[in-house]
């Protein structure tokens, strides 16, 4: 989504150079602890330099169209650009732990961090492709925590070094404060549903998704956005709201894209959710219909074949899932350009042509 | 060590306020985000609270030794025990992420974070003791990593919120960052050495260990009392020199006690780092030695018996390792006394005598 067109390319290159900055000064003292060390930041920096950046360009976005209103602050847009990378280092944080809670080698089709450090051992040592060795497992898992523990620490050590004033400084720590904890709290609910700790029905699945990724991918870069321009806390206040509505949105989409979607597009593997056996509101819609006794023996079934893929993909339209999720993903959208376009007091006319070009993008997701 | 006397009592005391102060507030604003995450963070802070609080200690008994110089700034103790207690938090998220890593269920005997939330599964599901499934395991372990990135937060967030001045703010955020760094690669050097990726050589175990521990239990807070009381750099250069050596002698000194101390006394199982075929200084010593081709296949032997574990102790003292490994933590803790008593153009009389009682304790210790 936020497809590269023209006017944010040259965004996208600040963004990248800041990021490529963050990443390359820490590369540089990191050298002294030795090879694997060195390494592993490397890797690293490369993987979370290739991702789509999506969080940094929203906040861009958004803190551009605000620094352009009368008493925005234009001058704050190097720390803006330094704050967008921070939310990217987060967001590879969140990726990283994720991928070794949820014991995942691939990332898009491609090998996540874990994959590649795997892959290392295994060209280093010389042994066969297939024959992950516990140890290099291991040592694989242990190295994408601790990367994690670095990219974390990293994105705090931006955000507590910007020389802004006393309040503006404290609102930002308010909201990466509240941020972190709402993806931890949501990352634990993912996990309780898939080990079934907690019980899945409808509104804890969409709280989790609310909580794991809505408030980072969207309410983080779009609040911080409005400290930074200066904004008053009513702009920052409706851009949250927008920001819940766009970031459940996204998440249903995600699970709707990765149930019906084209895998080659969305780079998934087909059917991996069914795989799986994942907690999704589609899921957990389904739960509630006639169609539950048919699904849930083929959902997460030790002998998953394509067959059953496609059959749960059927059974799913059948009874009513992928319409109610696909409903409510139209309904948020709905929402957010309610706000987005209505409350001109609020929010300033070029902040809502960038949100409804951001909502665009969504409604032509594919990927 | 840093035995409670009446002395320190007083500054424990305080230093578990503030902890609990920290702790409490995060628990009041956690508790909206469900049963799950209330209950996990409650679990952690009774755990953290449970500590020796070592490193917080060294931190106010450094400090107060400064502040009451002339130019020390005492009107900083209370940020000073603020960042005391962050150092705390530092530490344990430090040990929950070691433990999902080494896959450990104990602490000192007593079953730690992961082990007492696989505790708390068996007994909500009415589950035998022994029957740790797979699932509660996944849930434990991933907590661990999540409790983990919360304190982690939850430290950066006390650095970044101290109304400190410019200069000295940076100067303590540099300092969280080395050591965050530091640790980390101390950790990925451990387990690149248990997985047999990094070969076992002294220098590189004794590198292990300095970065591991020695960084953030006695160079963190030795410096940050230096940077907080206002003195000037070469105090703080001096203090870290001194924090080096202890450093490093408190881990050899672990290594000791675990090999040959009274497990009743430490608290850890007897033989457990012979069973886990830890390297150890103590180990890539004897590597060295005659005594190689007899020990090697004990430690970490499948079927390792206290048999087992008496051999190695003998095997290990005969060889000269115990002897050697001995001598270092003599060496760097007369090195360290030497720095502590003499440059008193530098270390003024105070801290000097506080260092003094550290090292004291270094000495006596059992556990």
């Amino acid at each position: 989504m936020l497809e590269r067109r023209s006017e944010t390319d040259g965004v996208v290159r600040e963004i990248e150079l800041h990021l490529r900055d963050l990443l390359d000064a820490r590369s540089a003292s990191g050298a002294a602890y030795g090879p694997h060390f060195d390494r592993l930041w490397r890797l690293g920096s490369e993987c979370l330099l290739g991702g789509k950046l999506l969080r940094p360009r929203l906040l861009m976005g958004a803190f551009d169209a605000l620094a352009r209103e009368p008493g925005g602050d234009a001058a704050r847009r190097p720390a803006a650009l330094r704050i967008a990378a921070a939310v990217e280092l987060l967001h590879f944080s969140f990726l990283l732990h994720d991928d070794v809670i949820d014991e995942d080698l691939l990332r898009r089709g491609a090998p996540n961090v874990i994959g590649r450090v795997i892959d290392a051992s295994r060209a280093a040592s010389g042994v066969e492709a297939d024959d992950a060795s516990d140890r290099a497992l291991h040592w694989a898992r242990s190295s994408g925590i601790l990367l994690g523990d670095l990219m974390l620490s990293a994105a705090h050590q931006v955000f507590a070094r910007e020389a802004l004033s006393e309040a503006v400084r404290v609102r930002l720590l308010d909201l990466l404060d509240r941020t972190i904890t709402e993806s931890v709290a949501g990352e634990q609910y993912d996990v309780g549903l898939s080990d079934g700790v907690i019980p899945a029905d409808l509104d804890t699945v969409l709280d989790m998704s609310r909580l794991k990724t809505a408030t980072y991918t969207f309410e983080l870069p779009l609040r911080a956005s409005a400290v930074l321009a200066g904004s008053g806390s009513r702009v920052e206040q409706a851009l949250g709201e927008v920001a819940r509505h766009l970031g459940v949105a996204f998440q249903l989409q995600d699970d709707l894209l990765c149930a019906f979607g084209d895998s080659r597009e969305h780079g998934k593997d087909a059917f991996s959710d069914f795989r799986e056996g994942k907690e999704t509101a589609i899921i957990a819609y389904a739960r509630m219909t006639d169609a539950w006794p048919t699904l849930e023996p083929l959902l997460g079934a030790p002998d998953f074949t394509e067959e059953h893929g496609r059959a749960i993909r059927a059974a799913l339209v059948q009874c009513g899932a992928e319409g109610f999720i696909g409903s409510m993903v139209d309904d948020r959208i709905r929402a957010a350009v309610e706000i987005a376009s209505r409350e001109a007091t609020v929010i300033p006319g070029g902040l809502s042509r960038f949100l409804l070009r951001v909502v665009d993008s969504l409604e032509g997701r594919r990927a």
